[in-house]
């Protein structure tokens, strides 16, 4: 009786796999939040300068200070699934 | 008796096409978020263009900057997602 | 007696499988974003453009330097779901 079963797999473990699914897709919600904030905030500060020229110093400063804010949570984010990444 | 069952099954794992399946959805939400928050910015820019044409200068610079801000995110979560991708 | 019960099932295993399908949704991602985010740009370019035909110049440049931000992260997270549709 000669039974040869021959399956050729090779990979990561189904939880591993899991795991980095979870990083990428992690990556990617950090990407569209920092998007969807940051823009709203630059498109805000764009009508603004628009609307009062004389006050662009003032609103690129606030513009920036608060894009920094949303920018150091989605580095930090992508830092983090970029560890988990490492899992495998 | 010479029951020869051969079962040719090549390519990944499960778990490595669980991680790479998250690679490439990962990737395609941080294009997503780039893009509405770019789009937002760009956007916001072209009319307070129109409106202050005189303030182009001004404008453009914060614009740059915001997308920037986007884009610096954007392209460390696809880089992750790259990484992700060559575990295959 | 001699059966050869000769079971050849070529093709992807289930892991490659679903990386792949990640790689098609990705990309969907991808381009649905810089479909969003490009069309919003072009849409209040057009719009700009029609409100102040004497800036066109101007407004062009900006839509150009905003739609290539976009343009950029787009092209890269195709090219990552091209790399992982390859491991089929």
């Amino acid at each position: 009786m000669l039974a040869l079963l021959l399956q050729v797999v090779q990979g990561l473990s189904e939880g591993t796999g899991l795991a980095i699914m979870g990083a990428g897709i992690g990556a990617g919600l950090v990407a569209l939040g920092a998007g969807l904030g940051i823009g709203r905030i630059g498109g805000s500060a764009m009508e603004s300068i628009a609307r009062q020229p004389e006050a662009t110093a003032r609103i690129q400063t606030a513009m920036i200070i608060a894009a920094a804010l949303i920018e150091g949570v989605a580095l930090f984010g992508v830092v983090v699934c970029l560890l988990i990444s490492f899992k495998g």
